[in-house]
């Protein structure tokens, strides 16, 4: 079959034929109908310092979003059948770990990630565990479907745990408007929040921010010192009671910190590469703030959540406005390109080889 | 002053003079600008054998939603001031019991209500220890502000704790369509849940749950042994993730631990009057159920989460829209009836004396 | 291979040989060294109603508290190998259905009890799927290790949920000593606890809840209507912050609700039979208690905190103290006599056949 | 009378004759039987960096830790009488605001800490909102009953919300056995844990973690690259399930997020002084790790949960034995400078003046 390949340690990456995937006992055939292009996949496209040590084995297929349609299962097979149409939780758990025995497969001790530790999804076929393979509502567009997991990033920064501090009537704020962050913002506005003001210093993504709902987008670099009072400004003078930390830049983390309310919740998605400097004493301990590590979705409270959102009209359309581009999936070079340049927000592979 | 009162152990009430109430140190005293009737109202005035044996002095003033302004404070008042425009949460709290310094003032074990264990709100004026007096956005029909207090009630029922688990693509089921039971609905269309299934036999209020938002509204009566198929078929075939009994009648508590998916939680707030038989193996045990008794509202969380789904104009105008009759405050009486023969949802009392 | 089975639907049960089990793929081989009898089995042996209405298939294997070796496993099992030490976590789930796929594999909708839906533990060998198989210290005495099933069930009802109300500092009712019950007071005593007061008829029980740590032992029939009055000033006066039904007794219940401080917490795992009347008003509603019923135990975070007490010297010698009788399995018939006539505790069968 | 004052902004303190207080009508008058001495007391002795910046009025009499009677009550007060004996819960809250509004009295916006804003308690006499004087038991040494608000702090690190990941079964790790390390150590094992590590390069200090109960007690200077791995070998191979960093090193910071599980929890005491650099990618994000600021005490949460252990006979002697030296409060440039050189754990004052 056609797949897109990184074939060595080295930036770039190719279509090229490789053998056809054949599932086990426990997993199930898909043919690729759409998948989508994630930051990650332009790190290891790019080989960047952070691809360079993650990445153990390659040649390897590309990939880790998608929507398809399984086409063979497994004996062990029990709820899945040929023909349904499923996306993939992209962590791959044992199931038999300290993590995994308590309820965070998330963050298996030996996690294996679709398209960056095992065969992707940028392909004509892939195999997934049946664990792995969610049923989609066949009716859903493929392109949104393979969506899910990203917005399943966001839903699990906003909803962290089952018995999380509940969000209705609070103030968040989301610095950085990322796909995830986009799409963070479109949830927080269904979950009876008071109200969510939003970072961003790039002009189409801070517009996109505005049409995802955010009450207030704010721009961090000309503001400068104004900023925080801002934040205060339009969250009635508490502060914020609930921060994502969405982009990655030291300067946003401070930015979280400060505009925090006593007492509030802090979600940290964003990679920083390099340690931050941070004033523990005024922006942790004094202020009693409560932080949250944030790495995939929860498995699988989070998909449940994902699937009632989309079953929402308004709140599909708002997700299918954030891909900005469908771009045949022989031209992922370009696709690359177009986020890298941050020309895009999310570009949409389509199955066409 | 004039003022409702209950003026002897027996059914009725009439309007008198009173004394002018003066204010200590810690209390306000409020001008009521709109006050609304409860089923607690119309249980006093008709003495029935709850009021007979809860309430303890007469001549007493009654009722307990209102809203109004301020005119004067004690000396010791810190954070309000004449002109202030305040609701009241109705629970008075000692402080200092065991509920109390353990973050449960809602049921302190000394705790007085407004209108049943001291002088309420049906008058010209009322005094409020400053701890209870809500400030309102000033710009709030006065007869909307009233109602917070059982908007409370129903944002209490939805999310009775700080970290309980949310509601975010959760099927709730709410028995009974009395004002509370309107409001949960409205109020959980605004929380991200997946639907919401209500049960109503009366048509003014099936009709109302439909406007308030309820996918389904299903009629027990007519249904008989397929209500619980009916709300599985609505809810995914999962059954209710949430189930809030607001009715009280014995067969409506059937029905919610029936139609609860395993390991749903339960709220209920309706009051029953007697003993009622319950399969405690199937409804809780081997349910693995979670139920959550009701009284009254988070001091003063839930009250913050009312203020925010009020600064919405749709969710106000919902709210409005169960104020199905505006009757001037000496025409009480006329508000009861409207209330026990089930023609109104609620009425408010206007301050036309 | 020898067994104990349940030849046909009809009172009692006979040793037998049936064919030798032979493990799948994901499952393990395990050579049973010791078993001990559940009040399931006491069901299940006698045939009484709920064996009856519950049991779909004969000749079957019974019994499901065990300790073992592995003597084979299955080419996909991963964590475990021949030589492990193991016991069984005894709810077969299915990883896939709604509570599965949302943390309660306890209650999976297609749970397989063993010993009840399929072949049990009381055999030379039994086979596990691998998830179900928790691996032991080997120098743990086999008749404990066979324990901590029921010993997850009494660890399971003080700590029902990760982030369940801490029981540091709070007063806590046990009604019912049989062995969860007794279980349940050792586990309570090393979880920094004020107090814990337990509920008693039997003479035998009693003293060995005395034993067990309980800071009193009430007769509940010799104090009649002095058994509340009793139970508040135990505890302070406040009433118990957490209460645990194990009984089975509609009399204990109405002890529970009535003894539990306002806001408290009650777990309930005793099964009751038929339905029992509750004053929902005055047990729930306004008094705000939390309810939660008590099915299996957390997999596998109980099973951790199992491990944790066992780890304790003192601990292990109250847990063996409760194994008032050790028979050869062949005699199992005797086995259950002593369970049925209350004259033991705990009887654990020594694999000698 | 006479207290110890802080006369002007300088370093050091005096014992001086300062007017008799005057409770007000929602305070009592105490007179103290015992006081000690806090880490913050030296700071504002020496007046550091941190005492230059927070204090804003001089003369003030110092301290805040006590234990004294009740000589007088104003009239408004309702729980408390002359002769009760009382220790002091020093942050003053102005139950108001929105965190006192929101069951955080502890970070309240206008706090006043006693001996930092308002007269403190090596005094004569002192004056208590009636909120803050909480009830002890008459028979308690008053020595060690003033420890209790520091022991508040270590109850709070372990337990810093009603509805945290209990601590049953779990590793905890504990770096820096100053007096507030010492008693967290001590709280840690009688909830239930199955190890406490404990980081101290103080001799005194180790020997006293281990008579607190530590299992292990690592000195991170001698062990250097070594000491995470000893961690992880001292629990399980997991690393620590929850761990409390109480030294302000930042070296300790490192320690505990290198040595902590993933998905796992940390409470922050200690004050670092000026910023850290933090590698929140490892340390936070992909390691999915929850931080909580401790500040304070739960108000009144935390005082149960020390009044139930304080009345275990083992747990206050292990107290007693952390109470180094006793000194009478004129002495108390002794006190401060034993604290500082590090010769003592805690110091007593004694009320002889």
């Amino acid at each position: 079959m056609q797949a897109v390949v990184k074939p060595r340690r080295a930036a770039g990456g190719e279509v090229a034929t490789v053998p056809d995937p054949v599932p086990r006992d426990d997993e199930v055939l898909v043919r690729v109908r759409a998948s989508s292009v994630c930051g990650t996949d332009v790190h290891l496209w790019t080989w960047n310092a952070w691809a360079q040590s993650r990445v153990k084995r390659v040649p390897m297929t590309m990939g880790h979003e998608l929507s398809g349609e399984i086409v063979a299962v497994g004996r062990s097979v029990r709820a899945l059948a040929v023909g349904d149409h499923v996306s993939a939780e992209t962590h791959i758990a044992d199931g038999t770990c300290y993590p995994c025995r308590t309820g965070k497969m998330n963050i298996c001790e030996n996690v294996q990630v679709l398209g960056v530790d095992r065969d992707g999804v940028f392909a004509e076929y892939v195999v997934l565990p049946e664990m792995n393979a969610w049923k989609n509502d066949p009716h859903l567009d493929p392109a949104i479907a393979s969506i899910q997991e990203p917005l399943g990033n966001a839903v699990h920064s906003l909803l962290p745990e089952a018995n999380v501090e509940d969000l209705a009537g609070k103030n968040v704020l989301i610095t950085g408007c990322g796909p995830i962050g986009l799409l963070a913002i479109a949830v927080a506005k269904t979950l009876g929040v008071s109200s969510v003001v939003a970072t961003e210093v790039n002009r189409i993504r801070a517009d996109l921010a505005r049409s995802m709902g955010a009450d207030a987008v704010l721009d961090p670099v000309a503001l400068g010192d104004r900023l925080i009072p801002e934040i205060r400004a339009a969250t009635a003078g508490h502060g914020a009671d609930v921060a994502l930390e969405m982009s990655g830049h030291p300067s946003s983390l401070a930015t979280v910190f400060g505009a925090l309310t006593p007492g509030g919740r802090v979600s940290l998605l964003g990679l920083f590469d390099r340690p931050v400097a941070i004033d523990v004493d005024s922006a942790i301990v004094t202020k009693a703030a409560r932080i949250q590590g944030i790495f995939g979705r929860r498995m699988f409270e989070t998909w449940y959540q994902v699937r009632a959102l989309l079953a929402r009209p308004a709140f599909r359309e708002k997700v299918a406005s954030i891909i900005t581009h469908r771009v045949p999936i022989p031209e992922v070079a370009r696709a690359m390109e177009l986020i890298e340049s941050m020309q895009a927000a999310k570009v949409s592979l389509v199955a066409r080889w």
